[in-house]
């Protein structure tokens, strides 16, 4: 039997909440159709933040109620707080991904509040969700940053992650999201934390977050999958960072995510050549950013064989 | 107790195969001896090859007398052949590496020779180190290329590799390298073929060679260092290819490799931050080289401690 892993495009969100330039709403939905029809799983295709800081995401409601509309994708979107969930409930968006920190100097430096205080906010979006009785349609992914330790206050305590994601669970999490926000992690610690955090959660699903900041992206992600993870998040071309990771020069690239789980018999039903084209447009949209990766340059090996 | 890890930089031999311009003698002797200031443990210094073919090689004797008088290093050269196994053996190298292909169609390519030939070259030189009484003071490296793949004939059978492998060591190798010359390798197939490899070998230290031609070379050397591999090549800034292995640019970056094993308990005995200055002098050596990496770019994490 082939096992699937699930990869998630956040470049729409975490890719262009830096990028210099700008992007048209009609280069966005063209960039998220043709994800979807290379087979993509899930979008998180904006960020429901405040317009003023981010205008690039002053299209959200748009290019959220639009990619909806795309027969197969699961379409999601970001929300910082309660008051972007109850504009992503609006749109109709059946996921809602809120990201708390784990650190408290980098909770404090991305959304000036404290941990707890978000963990707060993740409860109102929850009670949000059941006045509106949207509870058994709009699955909570409930992510946690800088896991791995954050460029701000240095360690993160493990104990802490595995307090806050049976926390997130316990007031409504549908997934929990372990992210390395600043790209801090290495193979050993990711096997250590996700192994800590599947035992804890049962059966909740679990999803990994990885900037390739310092090399090891792809081996977190084979050491995340070598413990039983099916989630990973990436973008395509490596776009993306964090305004508080210094350095963090980019996600994981997508398309080379998706050779390295086919590689380990995790088929994730993408078509990497149909990915590759549409990073060479998203290169031309985008001019001035600086993307990575490996396997538009090289291709796939003469051996290689899809897992599905 | 701390586990010791033993890089090898091949970047004066894989790295300057293939560059277009030329890296005079002084600086090749400034890169070597900063390396083995900078705790370098193995560099493999030249190659034995024609001259004529290769002129950046023509400095070998020179290159390999002078790395010799480095105190703490071990320097070793590459030869292609038993005729340059002499001329290594003249010049007092205490490592000598030879380098067979699994892949037929690679030994063709690449040395116009078959597989079968190429190994009777290696008994021909374990005979002429017999002949001249260098079985105790120079250790004969065996190397087998293209154990994962070929970019010309595909499939390379594993059971050719475990066969190989064996008969090098029957012959007289005191080490064996496993190389994807072609960066082919993914995580799964280097735990299993190193397991293979080193189940079949008993004591012979076995040794990894990586490409970053798709991205995997740090999940590869994290898979091999997994299944007890302790050895591996990397050159500094990834420089290097493959004449026959199109689109191979470049080794595992050598920086990199080394923050990858630290954070793995590993002790490489290196100090990052000179090897990162070192490397931003051989990119202006070698203007019109492509480096990669990202150690350099982004530094080690606040969190980091060396293994050591």
């Amino acid at each position: 039997m082939i096992e699937r892993a699930y990869l998630r495009e956040v470049g729409l969100r975490d890719g262009l909440q830096l990028v210099r330039g700008d992007l048209s709403t009609a280069h966005k939905l063209e960039w998220i159709r043709e994800e979807a029809a290379a087979g993509v799983h899930e979008i998180e295709v904006t960020s429901f933040v405040p317009f003023k800081s981010f205008p690039i995401f002053a299209d959200a409601v748009e290019v959220a109620t639009t990619a909806l509309a795309i027969p197969g994708l699961l379409a999601s979107g970001l929300t910082p707080n309660a008051r972007g969930a109850l504009t992503a409930f609006d749109t109709g968006l059946t996921k809602v991904n809120y990201v708390i920190s784990a650190s408290e100097a980098h909770s404090q430096a991305n959304v000036r509040r404290s941990t707890a205080q978000a963990m707060d906010d993740f409860a109102r979006i929850v009670e949000a969700r059941a006045e509106r009785g949207l509870e058994k349609t709009v699955t909570l992914s409930f992510g946690i940053a800088t896991c791995f330790g954050c460029t701000i206050q240095g360690e993160v305590p493990e104990d802490l992650v595995y307090r806050i994601a049976e926390r997130g669970v316990e007031l409504g999490a549908d997934e929990v999201m372990i992210a390395d926000t600043v790209g801090y992690a290495n193979p050993l610690q990711v096997e250590r934390i996700f192994a800590g955090v599947l035992s804890r959660l049962g059966n909740v699903p679990v999803a990994a977050h990885f900037h390739d900041t310092r090399g090891l992206g792809l081996a977190n992600i084979a050491a995340a999958a070598r413990v039983g993870v099916r989630r990973f998040d990436a973008s395509l071309g490596g776009l993306g960072g964090c305004p508080h990771a210094p350095g963090a020069t980019g996600n994981v690239v997508f398309e080379d995510a998706a050779f390295l789980l086919e590689t380990m018999g995790l088929s994730t039903g993408i078509d990497i050549p149909k990915l590759i084209a549409l990073r060479r447009k998203v290169e031309i949209w985008l001019p001035e950013e600086r993307f990575s990766g490996a396997i538009h340059r090289a291709g796939v090996p003469k051996t290689f064989h899809a897992a599905a």
